[in-house]
């Protein structure tokens, strides 16, 4: 057992027997179920540092989104000297260190593909350098080059036809959550001390290629951490030892994270499940009389403005599928622990209240880890902030807690993951409305007019009969789930490859659980499809080559989102079945395979590759996001709508089921205090059916058009909404993006 | 079926199907059994050339053995405009294409570790670039730091105190030989198209990380054959077609070759069996009088003037391992074919004549396939010339023909592989004579005191039971198996990671062989030490701490080398016994487990590092080379030790059995005539007794000695000398290497 004076004060052994901090947390924290009213306003040093950052943002988006891109320093741990919000604001920031030199300047970062990143400088008007350009097609081989030399022909088709899309094939694939509490909590040095026990114990001394692999990762993870020292350094601090206070906490978490989004771009890189144990450090500090309430929330508002800095190079179509520059830097709040004790903290509110002290806003992506067993006045106070800003999110704990424990994290929008135990292969989603068109039309792309599925035969009948439209969906469902693990199997080898995770990876667990995460889109039109082929009448119509280009629907059906068994059976079907020809495949380093409801917004793009669907949906028109229901499909309010999509057992789509909804506030009454209380017995009925995520907005759709038409009023400058598992600011949308928000149905009754 | 116009006049079908340069050769070669009288002398052009290039191996010899190096360019196929041997002599050369831009100038290869780049560079007083230093340390990682990195300390400390060594972890493995015969016969384009479709048949569909790896070799290999166009292009040559007449086949052939040579530098980076196949070319040509034999003569001179010039740069204790700078640009000329038929063209001649036109030489590293039903005039040529020059092997074509097919090729000193079917995963050696005394000492290294092998119980008798000595090295033998062959599994798995031989792997076959080439060290040493603790008495002494440091032999014992059963016995037994040790365990890319008794000079450095042995070989005195027994145990003349050594079965060691004599001349008489006849006559004996191979050197003791003391006496320029498998130009080596070879039994009689 080893013991630091730093942790004086910390109860509890297992945890310092080995590196757990989940241990360290149920052996220390201290539940709250008082209410906000303890928390204090922003000081003067947030309001400042935040007044500084909020100028450089409006810059930003003068300068179409991008205020500064580096083109000559390849982003690394110590590739910049220190950087600060503002160099004359420098001593007030309580938590330091920036990306790059720059606030919002965004980092060089080739190894996942260097065409993406120079053409995301050329994108913005930067030119980049020319001799990292030689060294990266030179000498470097990239995680991008060496995908797309090993894809098969049929795959670069499939990608090309949208049927499998936002594969993390230019850049990195993301959704690793380190465990950066283990820097705070032990220090490097001790954290460098454990991966060398690691690496002895990695493999019996046969070295077959899996040894090999994890010796040589394990060893580039002792170089992270040891990289990580000297990053620290540069701001001024040791980091080798255990933080000895919350600020010192803070500080070192944050360096943790620092290091994963300085040297990685993944679409996600989620902050994780840090609330709790940071408030461990606070309350150690307050009870000591070293640390005062305000000065406590300094410290969070500051830390959590770091977060909401985080920024990538990204090119036009990464932006089409990931709109409004998202990083899903995620971090939780609340959860129940395997004991039954509430794991809310006074700093759960805290975190919240960050959306008061600095106004709404997109990132970090708050996350309430949701149980209608919380407390009251947290359920309350969640609610309260969620009508205000609509910029939290809730995803029940009671679900989640059963498989991953109760101390995971979410590691992109919905998805969660150990804590420091797991890391995730992750890829993007199959467009299963493209696929129903394959299987009616021979495997012949609708839009192209190329053959990229099988040649199975088409559908020859005039009109749609089931059995056999399912006869012929099921083998082309069963291609693409064979095609798209594949798709995966190869990126995330390349990605191990050429891009390896090493700081992240250093603070996980060396003997680590991988899942190998899939997803689906197109689900309720898929849905509605289907049933409308059963319970009504589907003519197909054909384009002078024969092939289906569009229907006629007689007749009423069922449709997903109304609380209908009849239609709502055929998404569980479905969902099930593709997880089956999923899981049943081989998959990378033996990953658990899961698959996820959920498009972010890139249910635009898809719809917009997708021909007309035999639900009456038109052509290359959006899909509904995640786990939706069709736009204009929900009849029959809030309430069932809800039912609908909590019928969808999470354990078939355990990296999630994403539900985005909007709520007039007079939907939810006319008094605050009524709306609030509204909102938590929604959500508690909603949860307590074994439903897996839920994005609130509370506003009226006149506020999204007038946001959209006069971006230039101040009050939507913040203007933050939840899409499909994140946020985002309105009027970073584009008007096309927005319009798509504007058409999603807005409940007007419960 | 293709055909090309470039073929007409060729015969045979099959190889026009499918890549296949075997059925091209015994489609269309022309056996020779008639004598040398065709032969012509040197062109005028000839001598100029090679006047110059002796001038400047004479400025190389005065800088210390390095001409020029490069420091600021990355070797690659496209990295240097053209290079010649002489600017003012470039019209002359029929063969172009050098290494780097100027001739023996060592090339810059970073990828197998840039340290040993750097330290070769500055071991010759050059300055390494700070740029590429920059780029391999901050951006690329290499072969040598992932092996490093990766390494058990375990493994560490085995390659400190030598018991395994020769491990190519600092640079390229070598040993593949691509089949460069194919650029000549089929152009590049139609490789590429070949490749393309082998693609599109790696793997059903299913990426597990086998398919993954070798879709992307595949790739990577059609890009080096892109580079290779280019390459050609510099030269003004476009290769993209097949040879059209016999310089281009020469000129095409030389090109494949040459890529290799600059984006490889693997210890053994050998030529292949190209003679018979260029004599098809030029058999055409002459018969279509449009080529004279003079001309001939000059192609084959020139190009064997490429391979001369072969040269990489190395660092000191490289150079320890294998002394005299080689190159292994081993060259196989005659062999039987399958159907009987000698394989002997004029085109052999002529290789062994580039002997007498341009005097002796290292490299190519001319090999003989020796059969005694090689025609007459052939194999009295060859004596002939190794009696001249002492720079030709001879390797056994009838027992490796049944193994290796009649289209092998020698890829090192004297392994053979499947030409264009094949690759070596090739790793150096275990010393079994140090691994005897782990036996006796429970594992603790006798020159560094250290724990290294495990902690068995050591011999405690004051004398050997050989009982008991038994029990303790067989499983001391089979930890250092294991270790062995996990070293090599750990070496080469980085190999193909980061320092892949694309331009190689693209002239083989897609559906590759691989071996797995181990080899063993102290041969000799370990079968007498064992016959003396069985045959006569051994005393261990033992020093302050117990360690047994020395011995004292009472009475006689058997001792390999002079045809006595009770030795050669257990040289049999210890073979065989380590390779089963070697092929029970898991390797690399299942490749198939062979082993090998060759030390090439290396007996040197595992003699230094190696204490007394219980056969009276004093400690840290040099070992018997190869196969070879040791210095003075042979009594019973030339024969008795060549009988000796072929009863080891070659299918036991199909990576090779080195033998190298040296012969008196007067030994095989005093005629000319006669000589060549008794060599002959030794030789058929040998062969026919299943032996596998010969070094043949023919010289005095007292020439040795007077090279040693006169290196600069015009006569031992280019004074060369076989030693264990290569050849090397005796005042090349160094002053202790070359009392060595002195040491070496010189047989006086047969």
């Amino acid at each position: 057992m080893v013991d630091f004076e730093q942790w004086e004060g910390f109860e509890g052994r297992i945890w310092k027997e080995e590196v757990n901090v989940r241990d360290f947390i149920q052996k220390n924290y201290q539940p709250y179920d008082g209410d906000e009213a303890f928390l204090a306003d922003a000081t003067e040093a947030t309001d400042k540092l935040w007044g500084a950052l909020q100028k450089l943002q409006k810059q930003e988006r003068a300068k179409d989104g991008v205020l500064d891109m580096e083109t000559e320093i390849v982003s690394s741990l110590t590739a910049y000297g220190p950087g600060y919000i503002d160099e004359n604001l420098k001593d007030l920031e309580q938590i330091v260190g920036l990306q790059t030199d720059k606030p919002l300047k965004r980092a060089f970062m080739p190894y996942g593909g260097i065409k993406m990143a120079e053409q995301a400088c050329t994108t913005y008007g930067y030119q980049p350098s020319e001799k990292l350009h030689e060294i990266f097609t030179k000498y470097c081989r990239t995680h991008n080059q060496a995908v797309f030399e090993a894809y098969t022909p049929e795959m670069k088709k499939a990608r090309h036809t949208h049927i499998v899309t936002g594969l993390p094939d230019t850049y990195g694939r993301g959704r690793i959550v380190g465990d950066y509490r283990r820097v705070a909590l032990y220090g490097i040095d001790f954290l460098i001390e454990q991966k060398e026990l690691d690496k002895s114990n990695v493999g019996d001394g046969v070295m077959t290629d899996d040894v090999i692999r994890l010796r040589e990762e394990v060893a580039r993870q002792i170089n992270a951490l040891k990289g990580m020292k000297e990053m620290a350094k540069i701001y001024g601090y040791d980091i080798s030892k255990p933080a000895k206070n919350a600020k010192e906490a803070c500080q070192w978490l944050y360096f943790g994270y620092l290091a994963a989004i300085k040297t990685q771009n993944g679409a996600a890189m989620s902050v994780g499940r840090i609330s709790t144990f940071l408030d461990i450090y606070i309350q150690r500090d307050l009870d000591a009389g070293i640390l005062t309430e305000t000065e406590a929330q300094e410290l969070i508002d500051h830390l959590t403005m770091k977060f909401r800095m985080v920024k990538f190079a990204r090119i036009p179509s990464y932006n089409q599928l990931f709109s409004g520059d998202p990083v899903w830097a995620t971090l939780e709040v609340a959860g129940i622990g395997m004991d039954g004790r509430s794991m809310v903290t006074k700093n759960d509110f805290r975190f919240l209240h960050t959306l008061e002290n600095m106004g709404p806003a997109p990132e970090p992506n708050l996350t309430v880890l949701y149980s209608s067993a919380l407390p009251e006045t947290f359920k309350k106070y969640a609610s309260k902030i969620s009508i205000a800003t609509s910029s939290v999110q809730y995803e029940n704990d009671d679900v989640m807690k059963p498989v991953w424990g109760d101390d995971y994290s979410i590691c992109c929008c919905v998805s969660a993951t150990q804590t420091g135990k797991e890391m995730q292969f992750f890829g993007a989603r199959a467009n299963l409305g493209k696929c129903l068109l394959y299987a009616l039309n021979g495997g012949v792309d609708e839009k192209f007019f190329e053959q990229v599925g099988p040649a199975y035969a088409p559908v020859t009948s005039e009109y749609l009969d089931y059995d056999d439209v399912m006869k012929k969906f099921v083998p082309m469902l069963d291609w693409l789930a064979g095609l798209y693990v594949n798709i995966l199997n190869l990126i995330q080898y390349m990605h191990d490859k050429y891009y390896y995770e090493e700081a992240e990876m250093a603070l996980i667990d060396t003997d680590v659980r991988r899942t190998f995460a899939t997803g689906i889109a197109g689900f309720s039109h898929v849905i509605d499809s289907l049933s409308a082929i059963k319970y009504a009448k589907v003519k197909a119509l054909r384009d002078e080559h024969g092939l289906i280009t569009d229907f006629e629907i007689e007749g009423d059906f069922p449709k997903y989102g109304n609380d209908d068994d009849r239609a709502d059976d055929i998404g569980i079907w479905l969902l099930k079945t593709f997880l089956e020809m999923v899981k049943r495949r081989h998959t990378y380093r033996n990953s658990e395979a899961t698959t996820s409801i959920l498009t972010i917004t890139s249910n635009l793009v898809y719809g917009k590759f997708t021909g007309a669907m035999p639900d009456g949906r038109k052509a290359w028109t959006p899909f509904a996001p995640g786990a939706n229901p069709s736009y204009g499909a929900e009849q029959n309010g809030l309430l069932a709508s809800l039912n609908s999509v909590a019928k969808l057992p999470y354990h078939w789509a355990l990296d999630g089921i994403s539900n985005t909804q909007t709520i007039n506030p007079d939907a939810l009454g006319h008094e605050p205090q009524e709306r609030i209380g509204n909102l938590v017995q929604v959500m508690d009925g909603y949860f307590d059916q074994g439903a897996h995520h839920l994005n609130v907005n509370v506003f009226g759709t006149e506020k999204l058009i007038d946001a959209m038409e006069h971006p230039e009023k101040e009050e939507y400058a913040n203007f933050t909404i939840r899409v499909s598992g994140y946020a985002v600011k309105f009027i970073d949308l584009t008007r096309e993006q927005q319009l798509d928000v504007i058409a999603r149905t807005c409940h007007k009754v419960m």
